[in-house]
């Protein structure tokens, strides 16, 4: 169906739906909601690998809960791999890349993430494939813009055509660590985006992980096709211990590459990220850089991010809060508090009856 | 129908629901929400003058658009005088003072202030009675516990039997002013609520505003019963200036004294009074001082107010902070942010459409 040489994006749509709670739930997690600008993360993922001649279409990762959201929400021709379990990504990608032929180049894309300048991800996207046809398992390395400590690191080592070989990967830093990884300009942002050859993969999670790589590939051997999704074994895949594809095979192998990618990129990851993500949208931030999304009154306030989908929202007062009412909920935090959104009761209640 | 010799309370229910917005609001304001405790404040306000040993039934001034509520949390016996329109407290005294004997000692009380010591406010009361029947024209004087800004004041002259001589009425001052005034031990806060003859109330009015006098004496002339409620003319009524007591009448006779009153007063003028109100409540307020009505998780808050009519709400991080959810609206503010909630387009605009 599509040309060799072209890279075949895979799409993972994990997540549990809690760290943007109360708008992201358990039923409509972040990928499906159009949490900055009019298109959902996921819809603006498919846009940005949507160039047919240099892509193939789109294999997403999901479980069967979102399949209803994806196919609504897909831009065209693609495929569903449905995982059994969340597995974490090693096993999700794995299954979709026993699907491609063992020299198809994968460009492994959370659904999940922001990135403003889509010309710099395809520069990178273009940079990491070229990689990958060379046998390197290439992540981006985003390029950081503070001292975070929420993210792992990467630190580059031999200069490759494009890219570079990748010396260490760092696990979160403390503040003081992040901050000299910032001063040497020597590390970038583990962002989660991938490229690398199927087989290639596939050989080196076998290496890593082999009860893993087996275990997947039963859960293929016995899935089935079921129109335009394929549904993985459940059992075989059950007993999978689930593993990041950073732990099983990146930090592992000794073919780690890495392309730098300055993209504007966010995971949003927090109420706060989000916060940043839309006050870099044009006309969004007013000049005290409040964003608003409904309804909403700022009294005296700065960098307030308010955020209804209906009722609305008086503030008076306020700095660096996040306000957000989502159906029966509203939420009010700091900025340092946003990382503890996802702890809330009514964040790891849901589903469940108060 | 009473014994001479009883006072009588006239309560007054006017105000706009705005500074308490959204949980007050034109159709419903402050005095028949229950703010603090299970009783609304009017509730409360006729518990305080309930023992019909010392007390006559009370007389009810308020407008047309609330006399349904008002019939539906009455304790008792009670009379309602209308007034057509709002014209401030002064002349809302003198309609209930027309209607009584002018050797009645009236007790006038406002219906939306929060009084947590309520053996002190009768013992004050008892003391105003003692000094109207003498003569003087008294208001309650309310220890103050800080340097407030926002209210008047009354320092105190010579000795009376129970209370003292006005030797002047302040207005609000500034916050070095209000702190010299504390640290004197010689002022109060004008709290009002006044005790005096019905009559001598009256000819002090006609002494003073003599227009305003003549316009309620025809309002009550051309006005007319219906069943319990009394309603005065709106003609004349409509062309009064308005004004308050104090200004009309207290700040000009000589006759002025006051009864000191500490009795855990509140005006619950703002969120932040409220909050204040709410903590000092046995068993409200958690170890931090966070106070919650309605359904609310907080998470590393101090002196945080949540008050919801429904939906959860979840804080994280806040301090000083009072959020409010009510029917379609939601409100945050700082402390300092509560003064200006009247102001925002949510509590100006009520009734219209948004």
């Amino acid at each position: 169906m599509t040309a060799r040489g072209h890279v075949h994006p895979v799409i993972l749509c994990g997540g549990s739906g809690t760290r943007l709670w109360p708008t992201s739930r358990t039923i409509r997690p972040k990928p499906f909601l159009p949490l900055v600008g009019s298109r959902t993360l996921f819809e603006a993922a498919q846009d940005r690998v949507s160039d047919r001649t240099r892509f193939a279409p789109p294999i997403v990762v999901a479980g069967t809960q979102h399949c209803d959201l994806i196919e609504a929400q897909a831009r065209g021709d693609h495929r569903i791999v449905v995982e059994p379990q969340g597995k974490n990504t090693a096993p999700a990608i794995a299954l979709a890349a026993a699907l491609l032929d063992p020299y198809d180049v994968m460009l492994v894309c959370p659904s999940d993430h922001h990135i403003a300048d889509e010309a710099a991800f395809a520069a990178a996207a273009q940079a990491a494939a070229t990689l990958a046809r060379e046998d390197w398992l290439v992540s981006f390395g985003i390029a950081p813009d503070r001292p975070e400590t929420g993210y792992g690191y990467l630190h580059r080592g031999e200069e490759l055509p494009g890219g570079y070989r990748i010396a260490r990967f760092v696990e979160k830093p403390d503040l003081g660590t992040a901050r000299a990884y910032l001063a040497t300009g020597e590390y970038s942002w583990n962002g989660g985006i991938f490229a690398f050859r199927a087989g290639h993969y596939l050989a080196e999670l076998a290496r890593h992980r082999p009860e893993m790589a087996r275990l997947v590939g039963e859960a293929v051997a016995q899935g089935r096709k079921d129109g335009s999704r394929f549904l993985a074994a459940h059992e075989p895949f059950s007993r999978i211990e689930g593993d990041s594809v950073d732990y099983a095979v990146m930090e592992n192998t000794d073919h780690a590459a890495m392309v730098p990618a300055d993209m504007g990129w966010s995971d949003i990851g927090n109420w706060a990220a989000l916060a940043d993500a839309l006050a870099g949208e044009p006309g969004l931030p007013d000049e005290n850089g409040n964003v608003a999304r409904g309804p909403a009154d700022l009294d005296g306030c700065s960098r307030v991010l308010a955020m209804s989908d209906g009722p609305r929202i008086s503030v008076v007062g306020l700095e660096d809060v996040c306000i957000v009412v989502a159906g029966d909920e509203v939420l009010v935090t700091t900025r340092e508090g946003a990382q503890r959104v996802g702890k809330l009761p009514g964040a790891t209640s849901q589903g469940k009856a108060r």
